[in-house]
């Protein structure tokens, strides 16, 4: 099995390229901007073009911006990797990246060993996975399969809009206006998989000490903004008590507490949860739309607040009746504090509920034989693949995907101190090349 | 004893005056601005200046602009009232001018009953009870007793620094630089009694629906800061627990509702205190300073949040050991999610821990007499009157004070729905005038 096995030195090779674009300081640890639709974005790219070019593959840009490297085999289906190479400002040189890196060597590695296998093997650079700078979703992926949000190509980053920086990389934002695919009906029926490799942006793998993930299901999230409307009184006249307050801070926290106990209860019998406050009466933007939430201050009461609950399962019918659990505790807790709860949905996303068996247990095992450590366990985050793995075959089955985890240090991501080291990307490398091998052969 | 009693009619008339000396609107109820050592504060001032001539007093300005209005009696004590008339921006028109209406009445009815008491009567109309607005702290009483903290003296408000304001109406800020008072020892000695009304700025009066508040003390607050500094993390990606967050929202949830706990378990056990957190994560100030609070995310698990603690009791003594109390379950708790509480003393008073007890009797008494009711209660804001309570005398003791709150609709104070019915100023008059009365000839 040895002969799978990919050296750090390949992977140090592209990093050696890619820390010189987009990087914001002498070194990595300034951290990264690759804009979705910029010339670094671009230029990263473009690496990986020459790259494919020097290893006999074909390249392909598509209409928005996509690049997609090829080897053909013998027969007209395709084994793919895919993932991104933008960043979010301030960002690491791992999320996308990595994916990048690790299924190019993969690719590499396996017309090392079979030159001529039976189905072709495919790396997909999605543009614009990080679209998010635009407050617009995935660009490249979910364009490429005619299912982007049009109304969010005006939306701006830095001053330009993203189809103007579309404009700017040679893309043509006209056919997401359209609802034009740029991978047809033909292309999506040959793909006989799908693999991602990315970094966990998650401390499961850290903390239990294990080199793989193997991703059964991505999850998706519920966000809801709750607004607590109470009274504002005197903090050293108001007595305190139920009586004489309608105390929003203290309200919240008494919610959180609530809620944190009937979380952790559920995930106890076995559910697949996870439940995050990451703002409480925090966000400047919502302070300024609301000028009320100034009225706060030390020597006051609270008449007013809020906080933004993101709930995320890998089922989605779960989540949704727990989503009623939570909201039915919030609006109790606080009536008990004389509060109102206003609650508002503000975003949900379906959750991918099963990544591909075969390439879960694929890579599973290819992964013990290299005497690479691994476990199961869902995502947390989105990525490209759940939109590769949404697209139907003509024959009403989906593409088959699956999705490999690396380690990140201490679960950052976003951040300049985005980091996994080149011996752990190798290691799932050399998952991705074993298992692209048998499904190419297979 | 009907003679005492004062008619509301009397309340309106002045309230006729003051309702267009800074009033932000065509109504009171758009608010009110007379900001401390404003020409609106120096009209309103000279409103009473002109009624106590009009009533054969002696008017006298001191150098830093308060306002003393006098009338002799036999010998050379005095006995007064006080309490101010500027306003918070937007404030209302009862705090401070409650006390000063009501006072000039109290002063008009006792000269109408006994117009040749033993005892001289005074108002004090203290300039800048509301100097907050400067970030500055009661410049014109703790000025008048040489007790002003200087330093603030640059502090802006609206582009204009306190002492050029000062300036502005006439008044001197040397004499704070140099800390000499304008109320002399001499004066001091001579001072009977000192009596504020003011309206109590808490819903206790409302909600037990009573007429009269009797203040026993006046609750010194104590407050902190609590930053508590955890780990950034995926919302999505971090399972939750533990092991794997560092939650500082969760973990400010969690104290929140501790420290909830073991104040009301003390105030149970019969301890005066009153515990407020008025602000979590949501000072535009502060963020500003410190822009890593910026990272919160409502996808993030949150490395970083802050709240502002607001202890109060009328005995230092306890507050000094609750505070410790306190602090350690702070720490605790933090420590529990693996969080680090960073906690500072932001700010603290000693509480007047004694109001006068002959007054209190006296206050109580006649409203019983007047069948006004009353309650004793604690004033859990500071007043003027502190100040003038804590100047020493020759003989060794304090300035005998009392104060009288009177009910506020909602218990809302600094802001333009601050509100009393003259029908409850005037009752709160009628106790002052029956009690400075018996001061006077006592």
């Amino acid at each position: 099995m040895k002969n799978f096995l990919i050296d750090e030195s390949q992977v140090a090779a592209h990093y050696n390229v890619l820390n010189r674009i987009g990087c914001l300081g002498a070194t990595p640890e300034a951290g990264f901007l690759r804009a979705a639709y910029s010339d670094e974005e671009t230029a990263a790219m473009k690496h990986f073009e020459a790259a494919a070019k020097a290893l006999g593959g074909l390249v392909r840009w598509d209409e928005i911006g996509n690049l997609f490297l090829e080897w053909p085999g013998t027969n007209s289906e395709f084994v793919e990797f895919g993932s991104h190479l933008d960043t979010v400002p301030s960002g690491g040189n791992f999320d996308g990246a990595a994916g990048i890196v690790s299924g190019f060597l993969a690719i590499e590695k396996i017309l090392e060993i079979n030159p001529a296998q039976r189905r072709g093997l495919r790396l997909r650079i999605w543009r614009g996975e990080e679209s998010a700078t635009f407050n617009a979703v995935y660009a490249g992926s979910r364009g490429a399969f005619g299912c982007f949000d049009a109304k969010t190509l005006t939306n701006e980053f830095r001053g330009k809009s993203l189809q103007d920086a579309m404009r700017s990389q040679g893309a043509n934002p006209e056919l997401l206006k359209n609802g034009v695919p740029t991978i047809g009906q033909d292309e999506i029926d040959q793909i006989r998989s799908h693999i991602e490799l990315h970094i966990e942006q998650g401390n499961v793998l850290e903390v239990q000490k294990v080199d793989i993930g193997i991703v059964t299901s991505i999850r998706g999230p519920r966000r809801y903004r709750i607004v607590l409307h109470g009274e504002f009184d005197h903090s050293g006249a108001t007595p305190m008590g139920i009586s004489y307050r309608r105390d929003c801070n203290l309200a919240l926290a008494y919610i959180l507490v609530e809620i944190d106990k009937l979380a952790t209860g559920e995930i106890s019998q076995g559910r697949d949860l996870v439940q995050t406050v990451g703002v409480i009466n925090s966000s400047k933007d919502f302070n300024d739309r609301n000028p009320i939430v100034y009225e706060n201050a030390v020597p006051k009461v609270s008449g007013y607040g809020y906080f933004y609950l993101d709930v995320r399962s890998s089922s989605t019918d779960y989540l949704a009746s727990y989503s009623e659990k939570v909201c039915a505790d919030i609006n109790r807790v606080a009536t008990e504090f004389g509060v109102h709860a206003e609650i508002s949905l503000i975003s949900q996303s379906a959750a991918m509920e099963t990544v591909d068996g075969e390439i879960q247990k694929l890579s599973e095992s290819n992964a013990a034989l290299l005497n690479i450590s691994s476990v199961r366990l869902p995502s947390g985050a989105g990525h490209d693949t759940a939109i590769v793995g949404a697209q139907k075959r003509s024959n009403g089955t989906t593409i088959p995907v699956g999705m490999v985890f690396i380690p990140c240090k201490a679960g950052k991501s976003h951040c300049p101190e985005e980091f996994a080291t080149f011996e752990e990307i190798a290691k799932g490398a050399s998952v991705l090349a074993k298992t692209g091998f048998d499904l190419a052969i297979g």
